[in-house]
């Protein structure tokens, strides 16, 4: 009998839900809008209405368990949503135990960025390697490692938030409270705020005129039509990630750098530019580390949440 | 019949070589200054000459091996240096090799940042932790790492090069060829310089008048005399620590923050500097996280070398 696992990815927009098998494949899928603004018990509600629907369509005794990936700083050693930026309420929330009381299979949470970073490495990009980074860019930036062949956790299991290394002194602002962190200058939303200053400034550039809205999409659209600025700013963009993956290189030495997230659609346009920087700048005995784009796309969390369920023994912590 | 391990650092400055106990404890030790310009062949000879010295005073069979920290980045899964700035002819150098046939007791390599990690984290101010970094503040700035109550050593045993994350886009040159790197800032040889180029310019200081020289050990006298300027170099030193520190726990969550080196002597006057940016500006999840002074000084790296030794299975890579 095929044992599968439901992975659950709880972000501040979307909630999805799949049935997964032992060997990564999505085999069913669904998703609903995040209830973000009506408290967790609202949220619970709609996790527990996507899994059941799932559920319905299978023999239970096939379920291995659930797993569940949610945004962080999430303290995965006690359960608990310390608390969570993009979803009102979650404040010392004991998410796990509250997931577990709807569900009569075992659960397990993640962190966000290390559920992805364990999809990647189970059935993506990081297949077969001991150490990897997991970076995904998109409205921030987040993440997840393995290395030696093992999950890092840390305290709380809140390792990889590698959004917030400081990468300016006294820097831009970012959501995080600080000033200057990585994700105030790389992430999918800096790179928009970036085009639409210098647009502003530049009567040169397609970008932004009638009104257009200025987006990722839009940069690298207009860049595909030879526009001068929209090609310097993604230029821009790829040393920004470049100088930031040769920290997290130099930090944390790994077989290679798996880059998700809304940004990596374009990943063929900025891996040139983000090599290049590890290529000329990281120590020399870590210059080939390769940048490489996530295989998984948006299902890295909801298939690593799913492993969590198939292989807790493996992947959990000390 | 109690049980013992040599513990050898090699520096680009000394090469330290203890007597250690199972416990951690340093029963002799001797030390010669590093033959560095000399190439690897004379430098070997003395690793052996104060090795035997200390043999000659055991009985062989209560020695259990050998650990040998050295300066990296060391390949320590194929046992090469690469290549060692502070070293001449230490370029793809088969070292673990070339050491081994010089003893006949088991021989381990380590990475002096990972090396000092392990000895505070089994003696020194990280005993009975889960998780910890290491950093060492000293000309240079390296570090190792403790997670989920292991060793992290990534690819080629290389991780934990703390010293080389970019604290500033095209900042200040840093040895390794980069520019902007934590280590050109937050180093002692980075605070010794910011001192001399300030007290060059303000009339109100007594660094470097009557032509003292201004290092580290001047800038905490004067301090403590009431200096103004030197002070506030402290002030900034601690805040360009605490911004680092503070990077690193938002990227290993570590329990502790160990801090080791030169600068580290004047821990008392850094702490609440360093401390008092972490409270301020980490993740409220990671605000609390403290930071301690390396218990073992400059034994880190020896004892936490002979650790290997006593404890290799444990304490080895994946």
């Amino acid at each position: 009998m095929k044992k599968i696992a439901i992975g659950i990815d709880l972000g501040g927009t979307t909630v999805r839900a799949a049935l997964v098998d032992r060997r990564g494949h999505v085999l069913a899928r669904t998703e609903d809008s995040t209830n973000a603004g009506a408290g967790p018990e609202q949220v619970l509600q709609q996790i527990k209405a996507l899994a059941d629907g799932l559920l319905a369509e299978v023999d239970p005794l096939t379920v291995v368990g659930i797993g569940v990936s949610a945004p962080g700083p999430l303290d995965t050693v006690a359960g608990i949503a310390t608390y969570t930026p993009t979803l009102a309420g979650f404040v010392d929330f004991p998410l796990r135990a509250e997931l577990q009381k709807r569900f009569s299979c075992p659960l397990s949470l993640e962190n966000d960025g290390i559920a992805a970073a364990i999809g990647e490495w189970q059935f993506g990009a990081g297949m077969g390697l001991e150490n990897l980074v997991y970076v995904t860019v998109s409205t921030g930036i987040g993440g997840g490692i393995i290395l030696d062949n093992r999950v890092l956790r840390g305290r709380k299991g809140m390792a990889g938030h590698v959004g917030h290394m400081s990468v300016q002194a006294n820097g831009a602002l970012c959501p995080c409270g600080n000033h200057g962190c990585f994700e105030a200058y790389g992430s999918g939303t800096a790179f928009a705020l970036r085009a639409i200053e210098s647009a502003f400034q530049c009567s040169e550039t397609s970008l932004g005129k009638d009104g257009a809205v200025i987006d990722g999409a839009a940069i690298f659209a207009a860049a595909r039509g030879g526009d001068h600025l929209a090609n310097k700013l993604i230029e821009e963009e790829a040393e920004i990630l470049g100088r930031g993956f040769t920290s997290l290189i130099h930090l944390f030495s790994p077989d290679v750098v798996i880059m998700g997230g809304g940004l990596s659609h374009e990943f063929a346009r900025l891996k040139p530019g983000i090599q290049a920087y590890i290529s000329q700048w990281a120590m020399p005995a870590f210059r080939e580390v390769p940048v490489v784009q996530a295989a998984l796309g948006q299902n890295s969390g909801l298939v690593g949440a799913a492993a969590l369920a198939f292989y807790s023994d493996a992947l959990a912590g000390s």
